[in-house]
């Protein structure tokens, strides 16, 4: 019934506990406390994070995937899970430094490190969603956002 | 690594308990019966409501945020929450005096009264989706559906 | 390694929809606003309700089972969900006339009802949890209360 | 507010429980083992499969509905549920026998049994969701993937 | 405040999916069909099962703990996870050869293997449960039931 | 059919985020680290705590009420959810300065708030449940262990 290959999109999710706070050190104390409020709190506090990757491909007959999942789960163990979790972003990641760990500068984040690891396959990175507690997620698309 | 500014999508969720009744009144009681079923008997029943409501925009760099969050829960506690928490839909909200309060059209409601209030800023409304029960929702993107 | 017949506690939960109010006849309306403040609205609100039913007993070696599902399913549909789901409880069923549809009046009430169905059989009810929210249950244990 | 007819995204889940096994009878059994991992075990395991239908279409004035939930309803049980709800996938249903049953096909084959009964009325079908476990989904759009 | 050593209770939930199968060789097949309904179908059907372990003891002032988690979750992998996930348990364990794998008898067949690895410890085993499907669990608590 | 009062046990469940490490310094680098892993991480890391707390007494025939939501919620609100979202707990609350925050520890400390807030009352604190992840939660009964 479908002639062109079906393109299927495969979701993937993990896990990761991590510590974070709110911080602009270009802004007063003042100026911090008002716009990111709890957030900003010295010394952080921390999150339950989910993380999931979809994958977008066609569907290999012999094998009946779009993408092997221990594939998917070693780029999110090597990338993610190893890297973030129980640790607290801004002091112990580089790129935290500079940048304020946010839901949505998280799912960047991710997105740029997982990206290029699947480039050349027959599938691609469609999306990265990170929910920070059950009532707030964020949603990155790459340059293609729809 | 990305040019442009990054377009991401901040998702926030909300509840509320309402009452509500399945009732075209154009319609005989049998022809009421037959298409709504139980979603017809007369004093109603009700929900736990989830409500989604999806932003998009470019991550302003010295917040990491594309909105903030406080700015959604105002909006979502003054449009949703405090109208329809707590209330029975059809005897006490006058814009379901001559509509039937479906999943469908409490999705597209609920977007006419958040979608105005996010004009002229750098995000605007993607999507609102509403979840009557774990196995049913509906989803409206406003007039450009995808 | 078990000589005396294993006791084991089966769960079952089912689910409707309902809507009610909080109001007692006997006060005054403000005292009524005061006490069960939004519950009290006039024409009700509703949820998603969870019932999960707790049966305890022998495990049969014949069947592995302490009751056959099918018993307890018969027993929810009947007791339960036809009475309870897509009612308005205050306004449509006797029992609620002069008693509030607490959470805790309704885990009592589903007890009565359901504990002398499973009388003489093998298992006996044990517990009868509903819950109104996620972060809202009430348990009745009977009069053995642990 | 609107002038053309809204459209909205309605989304109804059902739920499944199946074994099934991966195994492609073209390749060597290491193949197989190496590919599929304990997904190749010879007798299969099995999951709570969880189905989503999202149909998309204009919402009728006088229901308030994009489609009827019970015409849903007797879709997902004529074509899903009743064939394949307490079976072994690979062993009793004939799309199987040359097909590994991976999410993915799951997906496909899914959308190739609902699509053609939703022909021709006011929706049509957007997307099927199928989830094997909490971490892991795959979606099927047709041939017009985004 | 408190002068006796405080008592608490840890539960770690482990995961797997298994296929199963009811069926009882002494009885004619019409019995095992009218007993077991579809959990009879011959090649059997399949579970996302959660399995709980609640360990009670005294907390450790030095660690903070009753039992270090590391220690539950090797317990888990070894006697649970390792033997049961991705098997079809009728033909794959010899315990449930003759023995029906409801999950009234998964629950005891857990607490055999994991009781005797706590012994002598500061905890004991205080209960299993097992989740068949979000609307079935089964609980033992050995022979000191509640 | 009831004659003496009814018993019935509410829960009320709240949520909150916070950073902690554990660490104990009475031991060497070394063995802090063995025992704790990666908990010890020098920053913390942090969760979304789910905290439970079930009071049970008897029904108020006039309210229908064990105690009131809203006098539950000011408990929690002061005792649990100001004084611990949103923070470090080892860095910021004098109480952790001495004790390994672990979960069982966390619904000990929890206890020790809530219940001296109930005594007196028609009810009592009977359970604290706290959820660190969805695989992880430690219950405290107070000094009458079941």
């Amino acid at each position: 019934m479908i002639s062109t290959p079906a393109q299927v999109h495969v979701t993937r999710k993990a896990r990761f506990s991590a510590a974070h706070r709110y911080h602009n050190p270009a802004w007063s104390a003042e100026k911090n406390r008002e716009v990111f409020g709890p957030c900003n709190n010295p010394f952080g506090h921390g999150h339950n994070y989910e993380v999931e990757v979809t994958v977008v491909g066609s569907v290999d007959p012999a094998t009946g995937m779009v993408i092997n999942l221990r594939e998917i789960d070693k780029i999110l163990q090597e990338e993610v899970i190893s890297r973030m979790d129980h640790r607290h972003l801004n002091e112990e990641l580089p790129e935290w430094r500079h940048r304020v760990p946010t839901t949505e500068n998280l799912a960047i984040a991710i997105w740029e490190r997982i990206a290029p690891r699947l480039l050349g396959g027959y599938s691609r990175l469609f999306r990265v969603r990170i929910c920070e507690s059950p009532d707030l997620y964020a949603e990155y698309f790459g340059e293609e956002t729809p």
